[in-house]
């Protein structure tokens, strides 16, 4: 769906907005308000209404949101309202659990394969899936026309692993190897790493 | 140490640096720009030199940055010149790799403990740890005056295990539940959750 540009800051906002509401979903709750959600997400009620009036008219004044509608609205604005298949590369501590996690549920994703490069594991069960060669990584992943995948192998080799799935026509990277990775323009990367999460707070622990 | 206020978002960058610097290190670096460091990162030269200016002067114009004493001062700033013990809550697939994670050492942290309610999990052995009844995680905690932990538990008890951290003195908690946790204004909370991470990136997709 074609959209005005957006700051990113907002955009990164708008999935914490649709899991509370899917949160409160799961309540049996059918209403809410940006004063509510502000409390729950610790972001002004103000921030809340501004973001999502970026995108159009999603409540009433006085009669707040109705929870299945902004849910919907959000999903199509994230274009999650269909699932999106990932793969995961490296099936080591992290791939693993990423591969058995059941949050990606309701959540618009769907993993699809786990790929390693350690003859050892080629071939191993790992919940419902067969570990691949990542020798066959951008075959598989073409043909199953994935557009979304994770990277969970040592730092080293991260960048070399990027490249592959940039030419197998990955377009979104989640990378957990403690490293920055470069892509290009057109596709998307975020980096998840405990120990840079763990020092933006000890900055402020005395 | 103190420090003027400075905007969260730059704190949120340095451990990026930080984690640059130790790579050229590992390869043999002694001195490096912004420009290269930019390039790593994908963030500009300008922004790293601005960012960088706020806590002193730490290279000199045309001869770049020492590698090794930017290093120091910014483990210093972030407050991991010392390492930080840190405390897992839940055995599961996350908590168990966190657990078994090899990627803090040298970043400032050092696992020392995971808890789980489970009968079935608590004496398991992961990794060099044996699992910990969460029943005693108060006192356990505050014996070993821990003020880090990591909440891997599913969304619906991650509030009240979150209570249970600020009771026994924790000070900052890396959230892997997929639900916002509330905690006074005296404790840090940062969040991961993959699904939050790839919407972010959907998004931008077609």
């Amino acid at each position: 769906m074609a959209q005005k540009q957006i700051p990113d800051i907002v955009v990164a906002r708008l999935p914490l907005y649709l899991r509370s509401l899917q949160h409160m979903a799961q309540e049996g709750r059918k209403v809410t308000s940006s004063q509510e959600l502000g409390e729950r997400l610790g972001i002004s009620a103000a921030q809340i209404r501004k973001d999502l009036s970026q995108f159009g008219e999603f409540g009433k004044q006085g009669t707040g949101y109705n929870i299945g509608y902004l849910t919907e609205q959000l999903q199509k604005i994230l274009n999650i309202d269909h699932d999106w298949d990932l793969a995961i590369v490296g099936a080591g501590d992290i791939g693993s659990a990423v591969a058995r996690y059941r949050g990606f549920a309701n959540r618009g994703f769907s993993v699809k394969m786990i790929f390693d490069n350690d003859p050892q594991k080629i071939g191993d069960q790992i919940g419902s899936f067969v570990v691949r060669d990542v020798a066959d990584m951008v075959s598989d992943i073409q043909e199953a026309g994935i557009k979304i995948a994770m990277i969970a192998v040592p730092a080293t080799v991260a960048q070399q692993v990027a490249n592959v799935l940039v030419k197998a026509g990955i377009k979104a990277i989640l990378n957990y190897a403690p490293i920055s990775i470069n892509v290009p323009q057109n596709v998307h990367v975020q980096h998840t790493d405990p120990s840079t999460h763990l020092q933006r707070m000890t900055y402020y622990l005395e």
